[in-house]
């Protein structure tokens, strides 16, 4: 493969990653985002309710990445940002409650990098003082955690998007053999869930263990987290979800 | 050696690395650099011939990386910038007509990090919009290029010293051990289950999907097998186990 053929598959590949915005506050950071994505060609943005936009602000800090802001797409909810994503991995500084894979940079970019022919992934940024909160965290299938200076682990949302659309890159372009899931023989319709049908499948399952009155005295949020964490774990195709509901709707005693 | 006196030695060597930003324009790229630094352990910052240091507008950038500039050395040329080091390596956005050894940023930091037990080096960042003369980057080494978008190769100044102080990190931590990806908060009974454990819940599992007249006309070896492969997977820990276990005991109209 030449070089010039590797830079363009490199290029369709990035064209695959959402990178997610979540209530920013300074619309300069905005900007300074768009201009490093931009830089490692990477060039999907959304943006969850942020502060301010479109802002002369963050025109003014992208520079000539204007494309990737005139292209950014506005949403109310991260919901609606993810949707029909089929992996979604949540920034975080430090370490949290929720029981999610968490990831180094490396190995994150390439989990995105493996799923490019299967659909969209979305990479979740939170806000600049508090990140991301618990229920956000909590609709993403794993974090990843830039390694920083436990001291000082501040880094500015411009440059935590710039580490990992760098690494996005340079593993694009890297002729690495690509990490694929373990899997078995695969069918026909045994491709990877989407975010949305997981998110779907956990309400379902959350009722259906509600009336076979599985909760009893347990905390039902919490039970379903760490039931979230077993099958975000297990990257579920469509047919095991479509098992799943059916398994659910027989609990609920519906005919499968 | 423990993580602890790993990240100790990790500080030590990262000590050694001098970043020299030559004639920065605009002082809030300045404080944007010593967060940077900051947030990856790097803490000596050498400043050419600021146009305008120390400011407001470099301190409230700097967000917390004070210290880095009340520290931060200015000088009038790059001689006395590098005076002292042992390797001074320049970043370079294009090639240029000097022909000195062009880096990867791995191999450049790699290269700066064997260097630590004979003395310091020095990274040197050029001017905002036209970078260093042919002049300042023959006062160098060797020059460290960061692979970005040939459309759009424009890196925020800060952005380059975010990049090439995160690839310091990770070289100096790089004999860690490797935390990717881990689970979150180890329970006291978290443990992998074993594969007798995996075995009986298998066997209780089919039970009770029976129970529930979940099968209908599936064949139950089928169905069990895929679901066999999804729980083989997650590697389910014993509590995780405990919990499936529970649902088959409700799923079975059981008191969980």
């Amino acid at each position: 493969m030449t070089h010039q053929t590797k830079v363009i598959e490199a290029g369709e590949r990035l064209k695959k990653i959402r990178i997610v915005l979540v209530k920013t506050s300074h619309p300069g950071n905005i900007g300074a985002a768009a201009r490093a994505m931009k830089t490692m060609g990477v060039s999907k943005l959304t943006l969850v309710e942020p502060n301010d936009f479109p802002s002369y602000e963050a025109y003014s800090r992208a520079a000539g990445a204007d494309d990737i802001l005139h292209q950014a797409v506005v949403v109310e909810t991260l919901e609606q940002a993810i949707s029909g994503c089929i992996w979604v991995v949540g920034t975080s500084a430090r370490s949290r409650c929720v029981d999610w894979p968490v990831y180094q940079p490396v190995a994150c970019v390439e989990k995105c990098l493996s799923c490019h022919s299967e659909g969209e992934v979305a990479i979740v940024f939170g806000r600049e003082r508090s990140g991301l909160t618990n229920d956000e965290l909590e609709r993403c299938n794993a974090l990843v955690h830039i390694p920083a200076n436990a001291d000082y682990s501040s880094l500015n949302l411009a440059a935590a998007v710039q580490i990992l659309c760098y690494e996005l890159r340079q593993a694009a372009l890297k002729n690495a053999p690509v990490i694929t899931p373990k899997r078995g023989k695969k069918h026909r319709d045994d491709v990877p869930a989407s975010a949305d049908q997981l998110e779907a499948m956990y309400v379902h399952l959350a009722a259906a263990l509600e009336s076979i009155a599985f909760f009893g005295t347990h905390e039902p949020e919490t039970v379903m987290r760490r039931l979230k964490a077993l099958y975000n774990r297990a990257d579920l195709t469509q047919r095991e979800v479509a098992i799943m509901r059916g398994i659910c709707s027989a609990m609920q005693g519906k005919k499968c």
